[in-house]
């Protein structure tokens, strides 16, 4: 009875509704490809998207919510039961787990952290402490620890005895401990099959390349970068192993801050948007960062109004005054995005204002006079006076030099001021760019008036 | 003798220039840590940089190339003598080695490629036919594969005989293959050791989870998001084993595509962009660029110059001509960032156009009034005209709408198109809401002209 063009998960909706069976849902979704069970659940509404997870079986509901990004699972589950959100959170790994708790109120994470049993809130609570973008927030707890007096045999046998779930090898290390926790060494699984059973494990463990909880997201890039494994050890000062990082995880954290990034240079700043969120809240939160926008635009703008008796001399100016301002923002930004990325790559520290402006300002002065010809001839041809070509040219060159070099620049100054350099160098940029665009174009007009009217 | 503040690096430009021999060279650069020593090489001009990967030795300009973008070491090759780049292509990994060769031109890539020994040449001419964003382009061809009638034994002599270099067995699974290529299953290295020593290894195989060199980026995270493995064979139709996709080298392309599409987004396009490169590479790309958008500004411009006499008669209006533009631009990118976003997150379909466009509309109108009475009320107070700020403020709120359906739609739109929304969202979502904005405050003025003069 469907038309043809429907799509297999238009019916959820209704289903969920209804109240259908679990199962009926399950095995719709089970029918759906990844990415169109993705994209079912984001075309339901939150209530639907809530409904939908009580209604899963937990362990489904939990590989459900780890394809969808953490901050819209915490919205999610802020308006569940927390007895509900609780069953679903059990399922997941402990280092996903943490990154959702993390994103939710402290009291909602509370509430459902309280429903766990003891020891894995316990542990929820130790690791939720961590910043997210540290080793610390990144590591899961799950790895296979042995004291070092363990006979090889004893160690694979425990290993391949099928009474625990040791899905987490994928991770291919076995870590050797002393007095519980303190990291003697470690061994690959491979080393540990190849070797002479009847051994310790402390006779073949190597001494582990660690890091420590505070491991920022750069600092663990360049370790990865360096060594070729698949997970590390975070242990903490008095050498104790709190849990391991995985190479994945960390690739991970690194493509949500460049996607972050990306969201928060274009104005979505306090949390990611997705449509299927509330009206409202996708309103409030644009609206915070444009209601600054428009400050520094009225700001900016009035600039213009100190010159009206110019423009009102000289129309023709204020068909050029959108256009400084535009294409100063495009210069400046060409820069911002050359000075984000080199700061990502390492390419520019912090420090390096000085270098990256002399390189900006010859850039700029080179485009700038580009642009300026090209503005100036059009504005020449267009009223058939040189000196406003001239006067337009001029202030175009001129400002886009300014743009450039404040682009280029201005990233590495918020990052020394531990500021977002992702957030900030835009609308500094421009209000910048702006105003001095503005008073350049106009105040060049002042002198020459006479010529121009 | 070395003032406190000089970095280690600086040395590093002379010691070039002097010709040092290679151990002086190689020494320092081993003492600094791996982000100095890369931010070292971005300090030097291409010529210095060029220097220092000849007079290193090729195993060492290998691993240091192998951090650097590849763009960035293909500009570097494409200027030094192909044997000396060769010895370096030589000591990269299969699948890296592809990736830059990529990047060259191709007479530059086979003079290159030529100097390689025959079996090396024959398979980087196979592998460089591929798409870089496809398995065939991201795949190595490093890996063990062995006869399906070999004794496990057999298979762990082989690998733990110490004659192969195995590091690439960090990836942990034996290929089992017939007639040489034919791909039969898969074993865990785990696997194997646990089991009977002289059973064949295709007794213990399990079929292999494979993708074709034609797969997507895209399909590649649902095929790594589904299944928790470090690796997977690509096959081609045949079922022929061609090599295999490891999940560090997709997430290492995904980092880069979202990279990418930030330069770009942001006007540097035709390739990276880093301040190391000669200024008018620089320049020539950012302007080609730039004089498109000059053009559109202009063409946008053309609004206002229809309504001189309006402006002339209400030059206040001149103030806020570039705030409508500016903020519509803002809103406007507000929702392309949340729609590449879905786009990438696969919340939203290239078919979604309209489900979006609602979506966006209800956001643009509660914004659009709020921003709009902002305006509207500063216009008010500062010249005491309402109808000046009536005027002022329905045409932001009327444009933002407009912005934000452009803004919203227009990357679904151009996906659907096969065009990059990450290049063009912006440009034509300025070029409209400019032309939008200009012409709704100027016609509402007009038409109310009486009252505004």
């Amino acid at each position: 009875m469907n038309t043809p063009k429907e799509k297999p998960w238009s019916r959820l909706h209704e289903m969920l509704d209804r109240g259908d069976a679990a199962d009926e849902i399950e095995s719709l979704l089970e029918d759906l490809e990844p990415a169109d069970m993705l994209h079912a659940v984001f075309t339901l509404t939150p209530d639907d998207q809530r409904a939908l997870l009580s209604t899963l079986a937990p362990e489904k509901a939990a590989s459900l919510v780890e394809d969808l990004p953490d901050t819209h699972v915490a919205e999610l589950m802020e308006e569940m039961r927390a007895g509900d959100a609780a069953t679903i959170v059990e399922e997941m790994t402990s280092d996903h787990r943490v990154d959702v708790l993390a994103e939710l109120d402290a009291a909602n994470a509370e509430a459902i952290i309280a429903e766990l049993d003891e020891d894995e809130a316990t542990e929820v609570r130790d690791l939720i402490n961590y910043p997210p973008d540290q080793a610390g927030g990144l590591m899961m707890t799950e790895f296979a620890a042995y004291p070092m007096a363990l006979s090889v045999r004893e160690v694979v046998d425990d290993i391949t005895a099928d009474t625990v779930d040791y899905e987490f090898l994928t991770v291919h290390y076995i870590y050797v401990v002393v007095r519980k926790k303190k990291l003697k060494g470690v061994i690959r699984l491979r080393d540990l099959v190849f070797a002479d059973p009847d051994q310790p494990i402390g006779r073949i463990a190597k001494p582990a390349l660690t890091v420590s909880p505070e491991s920022t997201l750069d600092e663990l890039e360049q370790f990865f970068d360096e060594h070729d494994i698949a997970a590390v050890p975070v242990v903490d000062e008095r050498g104790s192993l709190l849990g391991i990082v995985r190479r994945r995880a960390l690739l991970e954290a690194l493509t949500e801050r460049a996607e972050a990034d990306n969201l928060k240079a274009a104005g979505i700043i306090g949390g990611d948007e997705l449509r299927s969120m509330p009206v409202l809240v996708r309103s409030k939160r644009r609206l915070a960062w444009l209601s600054i926008n428009i400050g520094l635009n009225i700001l900016a703008a009035s600039i213009i109004a100190m010159y009206e008796d110019t423009l009102t001399a000289v129309i023709a100016l204020a068909v050029f005054l959108p256009i400084v301002s535009d294409m100063s923002g495009c210069s400046g930004n060409q820069a911002v995005a050359v000075s984000m990325r080199e700061l990502t790559l390492g390419a520019a520290l912090p420090e390096d204002v000085m270098r990256v402006w002399r390189k900006e300002a010859i850039v700029g002065m080179i485009n700038g006079i580009a642009l300026g010809a090209l503005l100036g001839i059009a504005a020449w041809a267009w009223k058939g006076n040189p000196i406003l070509g001239l006067v337009v040219g001029a202030a175009l060159a001129a400002n886009t030099i300014v743009a450039v070099s404040i682009g280029g620049t201005v990233p590495l100054i918020l990052r020394r001021l531990k500021l977002d350099p992702a957030v900030a160098s835009g609308p500094l940029l421009t209000t910048v760019t702006d105003m001095c665009g503005f008073f350049l174009l106009l105040s060049l007009a002042s002198l020459v008036l006479p010529m121009l009217s």
